[in-house]
């Protein structure tokens, strides 16, 4: 691997100066209460390398919640766990419809097109609960494990918010267990999967975590083998073709790297062979991705011309 | 950019072996007459470097339809004449749906997904028509100059065989009139698309075609600028997440490049900074895509470890 | 059969004068030019009895389009030439959507939900060029025949008017050939769904044409059987639950009479037994419907509590 | 009012005969394992006159599931209750798809087709639920008054039965409260729901509870006013173009009365001024409409001639 020596510091400082002068039309979201009352001036930004140089602007220490983000750790898990089986009871498509349409699912028969949907990571923790004695627990240190840090933990209050007002979710994981597709109680299933959404970080955790995904699967400064090579490729590939809803294809064809989006105003974004990049910014456009991080990404892949096309 | 030593050659030969133990449970495509009398049999592969060393194994010089590739042209000769523009009239987002449904593009009022289906490939035309004086005849002169080959040509047959079965087509090129996202006459934007689809090629042609997509928008050999860079790379994004119709998913998480297929059986895919492949085999899966040509791109990207991710 | 005695005339005054306090929220057809030139506040109602009393106000003396009021014309006759064959190729379910949607079309490949729809219509027209050696100058013969008024005719200009904004019905009768669900040429079929639409009425020549509706398929004046006793009845229960497009379930629950509308403001409304009943005024409600005929229709059903229920 | 002398029994003895002879390619409702323990080769009709004149052949005084049918109850006193205001939170129209769809609900954001689709009467469940102390209790009783009959009763284990099932209907009530058109608990208006929809009664006693809908709105036997004349009617409007889910328009077409089926196999019949028939015979069709019960009413009104139209 040749050294990547670009000073993306120096880029950084560039797009702090850029972001502030970004009219951000995008609006904190609104459906759970919990997530409405974060400052939305927000803005941080961090890069860790596969050779460990790390480079952060504004609030890239301060925790935020995750999101869908952690839809990625918890089909991590399923993989190692039940391996390819699992698109059996998930797709790889884009869905080519909003993050919570009933439509397509319905159709479909109550298979999700894929695992970054609600209604598909909802599978993917009816398969963990399935699997694990203890799933939240497990999860949690599963995911402590990859981060190598023993203080990442869910936020049992948005967890709570987001079960009281989680209609949508509910008609979902109803409607799949109609058809077959949810093995285990719905309660329990759906109390995973709020846990799960409720994680939090900050940019520079988030950078440090999905870090594996640039370097084949292997966490660099451990040197832990989290996923095979080619399992490791291929969440890249279904995170670039279904990391950001009804948007997969603008963040592809504007940012070109692939990546994962949630609704706290979180991005990462991995560049294969190079790097993991993370930024917080808590605005949503109306397709429910933050507004000012889609464009802050965008000048950054554009600035050091580093898509992976 | 360091030199690429694998040798290509050894990994086809292989390939071809594999190829012939395939169960091919594929059907040669039936809505065309013309195409459905082509040699279901037919096989081949041809990859061309950037630094042009090439490798081709079976029928690769034997010319065949290469239908929906040809979207890719239309595309690049639109994007060069208008630019950004175009995307006030076509998406860039997968769409969910098969390539020929009705049903988005009612509900999205006339704008078709992305380039890539059909109706956004025929919108392509109609800006062609409107700026072109002699649409057909520039079209291809575009191709031939990018070919750097004269005989790159229209197989007039199969454009008319496929004007006569296009109920579908002229089904959604009038709905999209209805809409106003059609402004030339429908009977000359057709016979442009149709055209379009009857180019014919052999997979050493479409490598050498295609091969500016891997050279961020130059054709190495005859250093001329097809397209920017950034326009080159996201060409390449679309076809990454709308290249294979309903399908896109599965390619990307199983073959790991962009690429495009046609209904006459070839594929091609691209290794930005590497290479461009094309791959031929007539008979389709039930999405529409090569059978053979997908599970032989899937081995060999999983053989020679070079998906994009 | 007991004699109706109703002084419907007294009535209709009463309507007249409600009509013109209704503040009339609706907007004339605007999708062809020609019905656009309609004076808006144009408003006429005639009833005929099945003993041949009759009852008018207003404009009920001057022809108008008649539009998709037709389209009972059209089935009647085909009815009478095929039978329950007809069946086979279109269903008699409500819609559901909006009458020019392609949705259903395509995932019910092709088979339109009821004759009333235009998908409907066309493959009635499409039944009609088929069996007949002159299908415009049958269909109108059969019309005048029916109407006992040979003065009935096409309005060539609306039909030529129609024929060029007709991208959506193009694109429906191309969904439906993809599907063979059109069997002969579709510049043919269509010239003829054109001139079906253009047919002109008054409301006293409406309400004489339909009257055998209301008389179990006979011509109550001249005896003629127009269809079969079980054929007629069938043809009103098809006009009460699928006469006016998305807004059937609405006409029935308020007017409670099958019924027929047309985008030329017109309606037809059948009572069984008794009489039939037209009304005209152009401007139409948000489905398409004559905003203030089916307020006058409600108020008269109500007013003589006659509905079929 | 004339006297209606037609001997009813002979026309039953006959259908009785029919009966025996259809083939009967219908399956019984599987989704709940109760009623799939019924015997399938039951058979019965009732027909009760407004002049108290009564008929009946078969099984007609055993009770089984009614089903659906009691959607016509909850909505007859929701209209009591609330009148008019209840069309802001449901509709008219016929749906045009499944019964159970989630397709429509979600294009139409939570305001369900009508009241007779599932998530149309469990909206309707929500109106009583806010409206009465003890609504399981009160429906009850109301239901016993029209009937003049205590001994009516909820089937407590085919509700539980029902309620352990019930996915479908859980997506819809969490669908439809997101859409705020669910004011109260989910568990309580799905208890009332289930608990509507277990209410057994035998063809003897559908006849005579629902002949207040023939008679203007007037329990003939007791003279009291169950409903206005208006709102009687629209009642059967409402049957008419929504009683057989995605099936109203073919059994307008051949039968011609308004109506109301359940998947216990039941279906009443209104001929307004004259009777209510009941019938009973559990094999479904694959919409989910007793399939001989569909055919005998067919033969019953084709031999009787007295459809509405």
């Amino acid at each position: 691997m040749i050294p990547d020596t670009t000073d993306y510091q120096a880029v950084f400082n560039e797009l702090a100066n850029q972001a502030q002068q970004i009219d951000d039309v995008g609006e904190v979201a609104s459906y759970i209460p919990e997530l409405q009352r974060i400052d939305s001036d927000k803005f941080g930004i961090h890069l860790t390398t596969v050779d460990n140089r790390n480079f952060g602007v504004g609030d890239s220490q301060e925790k935020f919640s995750i999101q869908s983000i952690s839809k990625v750790l918890s089909l991590v898990l399923a993989i190692k766990l039940v391996g390819g089986k699992l698109w059996q009871r998930v797709g790889v498509e884009p869905s080519g419809t909003p993050f919570n349409s009933l439509i397509q699912l319905e159709l479909e028969k109550g298979i999700p097109r894929n695992p970054f949907i609600n209604a598909g990571a909802i599978v993917v923790c009816d398969v963990l609960v399935s699997l694990l004695d203890d799933p939240k627990q497990q999860l949690l240190e599963f995911v402590r494990e990859i981060t190598d840090d023993q203080t990442i933990d869910y936020n049992i209050v948005v967890a709570e918010s987001e079960r009281k007002t989680s209609y949508i979710n509910t008609a979902h994981i109803n409607l799949m267990k109609a058809h077959g597709n949810i093995y285990n109680d719905i309660d329990t299933v759906l109390e995973l999967y709020f846990h799960l959404c409720s994680i939090e970080m900050n940019c520079y955790e988030l950078a440090q975590t999905f870090l594996f995904l640039a370097y084949q699967g292997v966490n660099p400064f451990t040197n832990k083998q989290v996923l095979t090579v080619s399992a490791s490729k291929r969440i890249n590939a279904i995170m670039q073709t279904c990391g950001f809803y009804d948007e997969a294809g603008e963040f592809s064809f504007k940012v070109g790297l692939p990546g994962k989006s949630g609704v706290g105003g979180g991005i990462i974004a991995i560049r294969p062979g190079k790097y993991c990049i993370a930024v917080w910014s808590p605005k949503l456009n109306a397709k429910g991705n933050s507004y000012k991080g889609m464009k802050i990404l965008e000048y950054f892949t554009t600035r050091t011309q580093c898509s992976i096309f």
